[in-house]
């Protein structure tokens, strides 16, 4: 059966990364690695749209977060975590895990953050070092107002870290512009490369609480990719053909144009949740969606673990269910990274067929239909 | 150029392994993928000798090797490190970086460390938790007596941790058999694969260690692996298309039968071993050289960065040269997973000229054929 992977994460991968991948390994310590490695740190410079350095670490991306929390902070240091998700929770965990005391905004699953309350939290309490936020809450499908929380954070004596895991390079996002500190990202979601690669961007800022921090840590110790990376190398062995992977994929983020890449995301997304509405179905995050990926809740009466179960194993189309308190209540379909409109029309095509299936009642066609327009 | 890799890691990777690693992508919460992880766990098993569970981390060796003291350890515990090469120094300083107090023994690099000496710190201080040593010290070609040293640690309060990234599979190594507390290994050597994958097998009294230990940790906590792998999962998004590739490997090793491979090496680095002292050269740990790795000293008079740099641009022929304070006073020839006889006979052939460019004297030939004397 052919298979269409419309998760949020790992995203299909392009041929040319995968033929790539499979070309005889090489050493990551000669001049062939470290000028791939230096084209690989341009191409993700380009996408982060920052002129600072850009860490490449191999892990998944919650390695380079813990990285975002050992590295950034020293004992005494105090936070502020934005929880409107599992992924929001899990910045909230690595705070934790360090001894880090924070302060968390919870916000309803399914909502954004109000940068007004980051502002008065900074307002009153001048230890907190560092605001941990979520660009696109791939749990919820929710996006975050990022220019206006770096607007709050710009002034103060904290860094903005931003978890851009599920959106960099499908959602605007720029970093040097609107001042981030800090942006997480990794290999298997907009970047379009399997995942085992994280990446992280550092200001002025931030490099100077990396200088100062006094956390435990070795292999997320961001000074130690910093110095390599200004040399075109790693601190340690680097997962060399994944590197060599991403570099195919930045080749044709690159080609195409950022610009470009993000209005075709934007245009998917919305075709996408115009479909859905056509199917009279609810958007889980009407207000803050996120064009990474779209959040659907699962109608009245149908089965929503036996929906994505049948889609995968029946029709070969990978869509992803609702995560943690979600479970069984929502689907998520992603637009991120390597996946055109074609793919998305045979997932809605699938969606329709299983939906029917399982009984629930619509005009066959019709979210089909609406995907079409919005999208041509 | 035809490229022939025989450096101590990334060691070449299998045709078989590189094609099923250009695969498209699949997800990693599918029984498809889950069914792949319990097949690749299996083989782990199989080839670190153990009944135990065998984490699967996506990072390279160093951070397997520092969950093995962030995870094992807790404020106050002490350790012993065996320092005898560049990856000994690693476990200080990972301890260092932890706060962890330890007992250093230093050797001299091209030596191996005396067993009795961890007995006699052993017997002198019950507050010492864990005892890390290097199987291959990668950096100097020797290998430890791990045998010997699990016979001390096994009726103490302290656990072996045994840093086996770059002879797992192609020395003896029998977890369960000897007593070995906590082997550490990775994707780029005996297992084939390029880098970006570490392995973390755990015996009872490690994770009695586990479940106790104190010290700050997240992307490298054992005891989430462990939860995880219990049921065929991994915490955090592994690196699918290696994990793919590393089955592939495991099936060959499986297939070969882990005797014959470790055999295999044992012929082969005897070979080498044997042609470089025909050559007239002089190894550079003859007492306790390992099967994976040999190092040998550049003739004097001899430009060892040139000789290194000419095999690999000239002819294609990649070895490494020596690393830290061994620096152009060394080269190292890999014996390691896919390379074969074949390619040991270009690589020393390839020596012989370049040598004899560089202005070394010896009987032209004679390298070659003593390795090809010993290896059939």
């Amino acid at each position: 059966m052919k298979n269409y992977l419309l998760t949020p994460g790992p995203t299909p991968v392009p041929p040319e990364s995968l033929s790539a991948m499979a070309r005889p390994i090489i050493h990551h310590r000669t001049p062939e690695f470290q000028a791939i490695l230096k084209e690989v740190e341009e191409g993700l410079k380009y996408v982060f749209q920052t002129k600072e350095s850009v860490l490449i670490i191999s892990s998944s991306g919650t390695g380079a977060m813990e990285g975002a929390v050992a590295s950034l902070l020293s004992p005494g240091d105090r936070a502020v975590v934005v929880r409107a998700g599992k992924f929001g929770e899990r910045w909230g965990e690595l705070c934790a895990a360090y001894g880090i005391e924070f302060t968390a905004i919870d916000v309803e699953w399914g909502k954004t953050v109000n940068p007004q309350k980051i502002k008065e939290i900074l307002e009153k309490d001048d230890k907190i070092k560092a605001v941990y936020v979520t660009l696109c809450e791939t749990s919820t499908g929710v996006t975050a107002d990022i220019q206006a929380i770096a607007k709050i954070t710009k002034d103060t004596q904290a860094v903005l870290v931003v978890d851009a895991i599920s959106a960099l390079g499908a959602v605007p996002l720029k970093t040097d512009e609107w001042g981030i500190d800090v942006v997480v990202s990794c290999s298997q979601k907009g970047l379009m490369i399997p995942p085992g690669l994280a990446f992280v961007s550092l200001s002025k800022k931030a490099l100077g609480l990396v200088e100062k921090s006094t956390l435990p840590k070795y292999y997320f110790n961001f000074k130690a990719y910093k110095k390599s990376i200004d040399k075109n190398d790693t601190p340690y062995t680097p997962a060399v053909n994944l590197v060599i992977g991403l570099n195919e994929a930045l080749k044709i983020i690159k080609k195409d144009g950022l610009e470009n890449v993000i209005a075709r995301h934007k245009k998917h997304a919305q075709a996408v949740r115009g479909a859905m509405e056509a199917l009279g179905m609810e958007l889980f995050a009407p207000d803050a969606f996120s064009d990474a990926v779209t959040s659907v809740k699962v109608p009245e009466g149908i089965d929503g673990a036996k929906l994505v179960k049948t889609m995968r194993d029946a029709h070969g189309v990978g869509i992803a269910g609702g995560q943690a308190q979600l479970k069984g209540k929502i689907f998520r379909i992603a637009t991120m990274g390597y996946i055109s409109a074609s793919d998305l029309k045979i997932c809605i095509q699938t969606l329709e067929t299983v939906l029917a299936e399982l009984g629930y009642k619509f005009e066959n066609g019709v979210g089909v239909k609406a995907f079409q327009q919005a999208s041509s």
